[in-house]
């Protein structure tokens, strides 16, 4: 169990890892929203700061007053255990509070969180609230980056939210498959760190033998797929995939545009020419799975991916390489399975259920993963927008199949 | 493997059931599609027949001639490999072909198949393609009947289908929980009869420790649950489907009115006041899974309803029974679960995926099972508008979770 | 005033026609509802008989009881005051009343107006209302032959109604523009005949000196427009208009099919070739204005048609001649107007507004046209589908400017 | 025809006016888009500069360069032929340019449009194109302001633009009707000052005895109505608002809320009580009419309402008295209608159509006006957001029937 001082240490420090990522947007950067799906960026820095002052704030600080009572309404996302809210597509419908004034709620909820760290009441109930409060800041840094990208690719001016360095010309070698023996295996968090409710509990599961691809499927691969008539073959589909196809009119991946006879692609450094060796991003569940089927092999599932990624240390292209993007294919020396970790989540072909005798946590917490388990899919192993600390072998990212503005991407199976 | 003359006459057995059917029906209720998801008797009585002439009678009659070659279009539902097909929600717009010309359609090609069934083709060929295209039919069957369900309800006139005798007074005692112990399953398909690909291949399962209800929920115990504000309380549902109480205004399952104080549903018998001993019927998964949270339990997956169900004999109320409607609870001597057969399909909780090693059939004839796994959940074991011999221990029904047209509804289980 | 007898044989002349045109027709065909704007043949059948029911049998006939109460809740329109209503969108989802359960409706309201218009209830009081039934009516007449057409269109089988005669081949002259005079005219109806509210009252209006075409526009002049990129230019179109075109994509007239380098149209006769030398059929307001307005020319306004067309003798293509279709040009001995009457409905400038000291009848009846004017245009002139008897001068048809299922084509005006 | 110096001076007074208007706002204010027909403040103070840029300095000042190119597709609104542009609904998707950007392009252009006007090209061809840009920035200054209005009153904050004042308690005396003869009367511009197309060509109209209220209608009348059951009576609606008001649930004037007893409304000062000496304001032309039906009244023709205003002397509340809210009744010394200027735009019964002899300008300012006459009703009188020096008898203002978010009220009118 932390003391108070390495708990306000951590707090500080991811509170301002997350202003960090709005430093360099512009007031009007902050109040756009695109699409319902996203939120504006302003409102993450408000509502992760609303969760501090409804989970710590209002219940453990004696005497706290909220700066502004009608935050609450404005800022809670879908806690229904803790009060009305704002609706969820119209979040882009407020100027009001400003960035500034969103700025001093954040420096008005801190000190108060330090006022809470510094009181009597003990660490050993503050910790595990604040722990959570922490992860979920992690995981809206993550959204922050996702959804700005998003503002800024449908704005016709394309312009960067920062300096993307070119990437070297790379080879990349062949996939290897690599063979996973049957068994029955333990599936879920182990141990005394973190974890949300959805990875617990541990678990048996029976695994066929299987063979996972030793790294992601990459551009110049999902090319070859589009070459080949990937995106008109709705054989290749499942049904809903195909309708979703045709409703959107996709033709590649999201964020590509054709333009001179080039595939183009917008990145937080703006416009680029699409990497052939990068791996490929922002591909929905849906094109995943006929990308799979296309090349005559399969998704993993969820239990297949952390029974193969948990012997890989965690180390690849993460938020903290300040790229936001994925890197181009180049081997990590001493890994087994290259890219497993950071770079894109990996689709899974696992639908997100609970796992046997899964129970969700009581109160407004409770509602944190366990409603959200129908029309999801797992997604495993974090991304380029992920912080680093935040990822582990068990974690469970889901999102519904036709989801794209992610950084998502493809990792193949076998069966043997 | 039957010899022609026993696929002949099994082939005649159900032709002439589906025909039975549509008989009680004027060619007007033959004509109506009232919502996307249900299509119009004669489209049904078309479908199945254009089945046989696609899978058996072009590839495999030398000559055959069809009567209209249009009706490829009209009568294709999804199958993108055997060509382009008419809209699906635009079913209901066809006047023409009318229902006689419809049977005439039927008579061509029963005529065609006693020809092919003649032939020298051999039944080693055939009898595959004849058995998947009689279980098709058979499936059709049942949705002919939940269809016209539906274009009877909507009308304000409430027409009924058929004579529905009145149901006598039954106790219902309390649900009594069977338990079943931890260990490594095999699920799935057995044996050399048919069934469909998604219930292969057989593959071991691990289960812990489980208990899972002797009879289903009851109208009376539904009734409870609506009673305390079950449609009221959001923490009781999943986020989706909270969603889509509120979008859809439920206040109770599908079918059911509140006239004059009382709990009324619409029945092919017509209006009757809803009888508590009764399952509860037409609920979506929702619904079950909000029942369930409400009552301490939780629904079943696939694998732990296959093991328990397949110790208990196939009988209960089907379709044979002339019923279409679930029947009241009355303990089956000799049974340990009550109902596992038949009255209701049973929502599980396990989303519809494909089983370890699942392979597709080749051609077209491979889309009838895999392309749906996505955003749907599996049902188990028939219902009163399923055939009785079209069941089995391993069958995978599947709709999405908001469908509530279908004879669904609920199985409790528990973990232990 | 018309004696009882002669009321009696005009109702029941105008009853039989109607049920002449539905004639031909299958049950399935009276059942379906193929856009929200058009009705069953069946609602139609039955609408027209529970005008008669609601306004003369209800209030005058002593003792009348109906042959089923909830008919009134089927079969009412539009007439707020006259009781609630099934929705108008949803006309394609009843089944039932059957065709031959509307037929026994009509014949049941038929004998019992007979016994009316036997009784001693006053020709006074029962002619006017007699009469605007019978008015109704004929309007549903036209409305049955416009309805039907669009469900057989969508049909791909594109079934036909009638037998359609092929056209001589007709040369056309070009335009001549005939002038009419500045001057403060009468516009409305005159005289003691049946005319609706929407004619009256008769008033002055003054008009500047304007030319209007003796001819309707043909196909071949509508295909010229088309061949100049009139389809592909916005600023030849409303502002709304192009937005409606972009919207439904429109490259043509409703109706026409670009088939192996010809142009087709749906008629009630079947696919046939678009014959050159027949008026433009089926264009909405919007075609019609930027046809005008690409001509160099100009719709005209209601009052300048009324003023050209009363001086000409009210004969041409009318449903009485049972083609359902417009005519070729053929010039009519005698006229100076060619084809000012029938044919095609010709749109007028004018959108849909009261006359100066209009007021609309007292109770539901006043529901009948007033409540309709905004966002309509007035049409002048009566169609193919029109019966003769039916229109006059000053009869004032009206549609929204997008709608194109109507017979409906263009005269156009100049200022001089 | 005015000098350069006049017109340079004339320029910087409606632009340093623009500003004005927008000085109270932060930044973030400036770029939200509540709903399509509102625009971000942010895209007007760019639209309206790129009118000038558009149809003055591309033209007209030799060498001109754009600041940005890419403007010319952001800012242009709807004139076709003055190419493509970004989509009408997403103009609240654009964080850039930035508010300070967006002043700087106007900088920009204010800085070359003085060297056009120092430049050698002749003041009678600069000056009609100044005009028409002058008044078109004068429009959006009143859109400015109608639009800011909505963005705030959808925030749960409500937050104020400008301080209110209070208003005092006046008694209003009852409507006094005055009375205009018969004639045949002359209508739309006359004179040498500027006007816009559609209020040309001035032509003659028959107009019949008719009676004018000699003021507004006051929230203390409107409420009468609401408390008569105006809102829940279809037979006072045309039809298609009784629909409108069903869809969108009205049940008072937009921005009406009831809190604790009391009707508020949202103003640009915050929320108020509803003052019931005040015009009654921000009605659609479907409530405007069934209240006049209610009321035994109609609403005037545009044609009566001119005839009546033109003798009247244009005083009222305009913009120019920065309280952008109706001022309750106060009898005006010396006028005969009163509030007949100012204050709300008055709904006329007649629907937007050209004039006789109308003929749109040459080129993309072609499409102005002309290119809307359709579904549009025409207001009259100006509103407490319109300069004053923009108004005139002759002016038409149009919006859709449905349109509420504009200042708009309503004056009687009776049949004598």
């Amino acid at each position: 169990m932390p003391d108070s001082a390495a708990l306000a240490a951590r707090y500080r420090d991811v509170r301002a890892r997350t202003e960090a990522l709005a430093e360099p947007l512009a007031p009007e950067d902050c109040v756009v929203q695109t699409m319902p799906d996203i939120s504006p960026t302003k409102w993450h820095l408000a509502h992760v700061t609303w969760f501090f002052e409804t989970f710590l704030l209002r219940p453990h600080l004696a005497g706290y007053e909220p700066l502004d009572p009608r935050y609450a309404f404005l800022f809670n996302s879908y806690y229904v255990q803790a009060g009305p809210r704002h609706a969820r597509d119209q979040r882009g419908y407020l100027s009001r509070p400003t960035v500034s004034e969103v700025y001093a709620y954040r420096a008005w909820v801190d000190s108060h969180m330090q006022r809470l760290l510094e009181s009597d009441v003990s660490p050993e109930l503050l910790a595990p609230l604040l722990t959570i409060g922490l992860n979920h800041e992690q995981q809206h840094q993550e959204l922050l980056v996702t959804d700005i990208k998003h503002v800024f690719s449908v704005n016709p001016l394309r312009p960067a939210y920062h300096e993307l360095p070119p990437s070297p010309d790379e080879a990349v070698p062949a996939i290897a498959w690599i063979e996973i023996g049957e068994g029955l295996y333990e599936i879920g968090h182990e141990g005394d760190q973190f974890c949300f409710d959805n990875e617990l509990p541990r678990h048996r599961h029976f695994l066929e033998r299987y063979a996972l691809a030793d790294r992601l499927v990459t551009n110049a691969e999902f090319q070859a797929f589009m070459g080949d008539g990937g995106y008109e073959k709705p054989e290749l589909w499942l049904s809903m995939g195909w309708a979703t196809r045709e409703q959107h009119g996709w033709t590649s991946p999201f964020y590509w545009e054709h333009r001179d006879g080039k595939w183009m692609t917008y990145t937080l450094g703006g416009m680029r020419e699409v990497d052939p060796a990068e791996p490929v991003c922002h591909v929905s569940y849906f094109e995943a799975d006929a990308y799979a089927r296309w090349s005559g092999s399969r998704l993993p599932t969820e239990e297949e991916w952390e029974v193969a990624a948990r012997s890989e240390p965690i180390q690849g292209t993460f938020a903290d390489a300040a790229r936001y993007h994925p890197a181009p294919y180049r081997r990590a020396a001493g890994a087994g399975f290259q890219q497993i970790w950071g770079d894109v989540w990996e689709w899974t072909r696992s639908q997100y259920s609970p796992y046997p005798g899964y129970a969700a946590a009581p109160g407004a917490l409770g509602e944190y993963n366990g409603k959200f388990m129908a029309n999801q899919f797992v997604l495993r192993g974090g991304s380029c927008a992920t912080p680093q600390d935040h990822i582990r072998a068990s974690y469970r990212n889901f999102f519904p199949p036709e989801a794209c503005w992610q950084f998502t991407g493809i990792r193949l199976a076998r069966d043997t």
